[in-house]
């Protein structure tokens, strides 16, 4: 899969901090790989409302995911705390590459990362649409620079 | 159902802060009934394993689920906050039943209100035992005295 | 806690086959206490959709959890098939008390048994209604006569 | 991302029926993006234990992924019935590529697609390990060759 660079925190610009849930932990006593999943749905959306403003209830234009990856480096387990870091890898007309690094407290190297692929699209029809202007605003503050 | 308290925060002991995740909620765009019970769990288990120095991994006791219950009284939704309140309603020799308040971020009374009760039992046997003293002690000073 | 009724089969009047998943297991190896309740979110809302032709994308009319409650009788664990029964104990103006008991294939005596409290709201206002005709209808055949 | 092979029935040597959930759906009125992952975890898990004997809560050997991936082509939501299909895409000394389509009854297009691998890791120390015998030879069966 190529090489692969070694996510450290100084990597992302924006970071949200996830407590972890009994039930995150499977049969093994590590957070189950689905869970990353959804810590990256949080970190995601939460920068969408809390920087661009979007209403996810009411919006015309809603993000769908089209593509997510996420490779494990090494476990986290409840009662760990996690931060969720994210940039934006690719700013489209219509979607949005975010990357993601997950953390857990105290640790400067990922222990998981991977990416989110959101195509915005107009919630009645399904049709991808250009990304409004406020979350554009918003995405285009994490974009990297490479 | 009888006399129904209003739950109120003075009326908890112990209190564990949860951000909601996207998941959280459901078609409704509310948090699903179920998830109320992992925030139970969690404040329960949090608790044991920081003021009980329960460690849930390797002890030779653990705690099951044999009854939960909850009042669902006003909505929360994602991307709310939570704080889940933790009491202890009575404490026996090898049971405890756990009372739970969650509240949203400002609010003084309670969104749901519940009850979750654990016996303590041998791992290897499933036979319920005394509660461990540490854990006892722990639990003791969240006793509700009525 | 009172009486208990050994929940038997006979006891309820539809069941739906619910298949275990991977991550219902918890870290000490059985179905969590929090799943059960989407079994019952399950059973509730499928009889609701296939027996009363409910639209809960699009209906005016939905229903909404105001009391949910659970008990243990043993335990259940992926990559068990689980039997979800479903009857009702009480049908009011706009609320209906479902009942409901968790069966392992093969077993009789039920795995754990609950209950689940929906009353029906207006979507847009959330004030009670009456019960929609079809749903009630469908409702009424599960009622239990005792 | 490359060429894009349209993933159809025939494409898979082992399918496992999954019933969606009403938790499956999120507020969007579609399963999730993290729910498939729980298919994933599921057929895959179901088949070692099932075709390979898999024993995941005694074994000395187990699968820890290090790796998933998942593309969405059409949405899926409750009350859908899921099938899940299953090829190994690459079978190691200790490691494992799944390929996994999710189908929705009926379609012979994949809703969502993707991959999961496992490392074979001893439990106790966490080293990966060959493959034992009976797994291989199941994971053989579902070997594709191109």
């Amino acid at each position: 899969m190529g090489r692969q660079v070694t996510e450290t925190r100084d990597r992302y610009g924006h970071f949200l901090t996830i407590p972890t849930r009994w039930m995150d932990n499977d049969i093994y006593g590590h957070v189950n790989n689905t869970v990353y999943y959804s810590y990256f749905d949080t970190v995601v959306n939460t920068y969408l409302v809390q920087a661009g403003g979007f209403d996810f209830q009411r919006s015309q234009v809603i993000g769908v995911a089209v593509e997510t990856f996420c490779r494990f480096h090494r476990s986290v387990a409840y009662p760990d705390e996690i931060h969720a870091g994210l940039r934006v890898g690719k700013l489209g007309n219509s979607s949005v590459r975010y990357e993601i690094g997950i953390f857990r407290a105290g640790d400067d190297e990922a222990a998981a990362s991977g990416h989110f692929v959101h195509v915005f699209v107009e919630r009645s029809t399904n049709k991808p649409v250009p990304i409004p202007g406020a979350l554009r605003t918003a995405l285009a503050r994490l974009l990297i620079h490479s």
